[in-house]
């Protein structure tokens, strides 16, 4: 029989996308207790150099290692296109970011090779995914745009599927993915599954989209499970909530990604001092 | 004959939009060094809480004193509208926002005292700009409306007078402007006036518009002649640029606001981490 291990999940992210990943573990690991610190004092690290996202990165997951988690999840595309590999490599601590589950997945959906990505400025420019496409698929072309609009226009709430200003904005986004002729399409950073309404009518049926939230949750519970480290609790899992500015910012815009009318669970901001410089 | 000072301007803002207050201040004073700071590392400043916005602006005011400056200039929308009166009555250094500057710009401009006010979502919730202008003129109606994604459309280009993206934006923003039939609006962020034509299609010629950042240059450029802190250097002033995070950033998106092709000066990246807690 596998150990068990009751300790919480850690996820954190930029701001509050990565709560998209906290609603797709709770489905499918109701029973697990999770942690989530988002960096709403700081965000967005899309649009920064990768100096300043990698310390910004280091210091969040410090403080997720403090509330003693089994498992630390960056539910932020751009924090997992820019930690270095060796960085990665030399955690003690089991860890994914969103850039390889979405990879997998894409890599098993597409037939031709041509695989979009987009995400923000600094996802785009790293070139992560493309590197981790060829990894797997050597001959695959890779065509990635960076869609910096797309964050400000969720969180401002431009998410209905018949948003005219959200639309005529992807249609200029999408324009080179469509150009390209690929058969897939990662939605590279957890904010843009929201809008994946006006973004699939305007891709066509025959272009899958894949969501890195969604895959990153699966791979999580099956690292989970292999490693012997779910829990057993019988009763539902609980999330408790921390952030860098004030819980009402939070409570404003958390029900964009859980998408619930409202937040249960413990909200507490935390002091931006109080972050570690390292893990 | 008055003293004179030959030590710079200092000007900050959260990020870039401030530099619109550097360019006018060097139009009107061109033989004056200016220091500017922009905190391009944890911009955007609107749509955070006071306490964040406050902390903030405390640690740039700090650094700028750092640089010997002999006034600061808060030229930034949102920590004018946020810090408290007593903060900047307690200063023992001369110090501009741009909201006294606009107010009394509005006031002055004003025949019906109907005045429209655009600003991030902090500036708008602060009121400040609406109590600024009752002290002036008790019986104005102020309308105000934040316009969240103004920054990210200029930050990311979206500006050509003819950008649908902008004008479908700025016309849902403006509606209720324009319901209130206002007779003078307020651009109450340095990033507006980049976008004033679309805008000033939008409302027609009817209505006035105010550009806090050419009455802020214009208000210290009055208040350092009236204290006799100019200075009698006859050759041409200069500008160093510090910002939060890498100099590539602020080239790529600098000339938008100082509306050059290229920006001449020292250009400095300042670790957040050395930025004092408090002034």
């Amino acid at each position: 029989m596998y150990p068990m291990d009751q300790r919480p999940i850690g996820v954190f992210d930029s701001g509050l996308g990565g709560l998209t990943v906290v609603k797709e573990l709770v489905k499918l690991l109701p029973h697990e207790n999770i942690v989530y610190f988002g960096d709403i004092g700081r965000v967005p690290y899309g649009t920064r150099g990768r100096a300043i996202i990698q310390k910004y990165a280091m210091q969040d997951i410090a403080f997720l290692l403090q509330k003693d988690v089994k498992m630390v999840i960056a539910a932020c595309g751009t924090v997992s296109a820019i930690l270095p590999k060796e960085t990665v490599k030399s955690f003690t601590f089991p860890y994914s970011g969103v850039v390889k589950p979405a990879v997998q997945a894409a890599c098993a959906a597409t037939v031709t090779g041509r695989i979009g990505v987009i995400g923000t400025s600094a996802t785009i420019k790293s070139g992560a995914y493309g590197k981790e496409i060829r990894a797997i698929r050597p001959d695959a072309v890779v065509i990635g745009n960076a869609c910096p609009l797309f964050v400000p226009l969720v969180e401002n709430g431009f998410i209905g599927p018949d948003n005219q200003v959200t639309q005529l904005v992807a249609r200029q986004y999408l324009a080179p993915i469509l150009e390209n002729k690929v058969d897939t399409l990662i939605l590279g950073c957890t904010h843009y599954p929201i809008i994946k309404r006006i973004i699939g009518e305007i891709v066509g049926e025959d272009i899958t989209l894949i969501d890195p939230g969604k895959e990153t949750a699966r791979h999580a519970a099956a690292l989970l499970q292999s490693q012997g480290l779910l829990s057993d609790r019988k009763a539902p899992g609980e999330c408790a909530y921390y952030v860098s500015d004030t819980a009402d910012i939070f409570e404003q815009t958390a029900s964009i990604f859980l998408q619930t009318d409202s937040v249960t669970g413990h909200i507490e901001q935390v002091d931006l001092d109080s972050l570690q410089p390292t893990v």
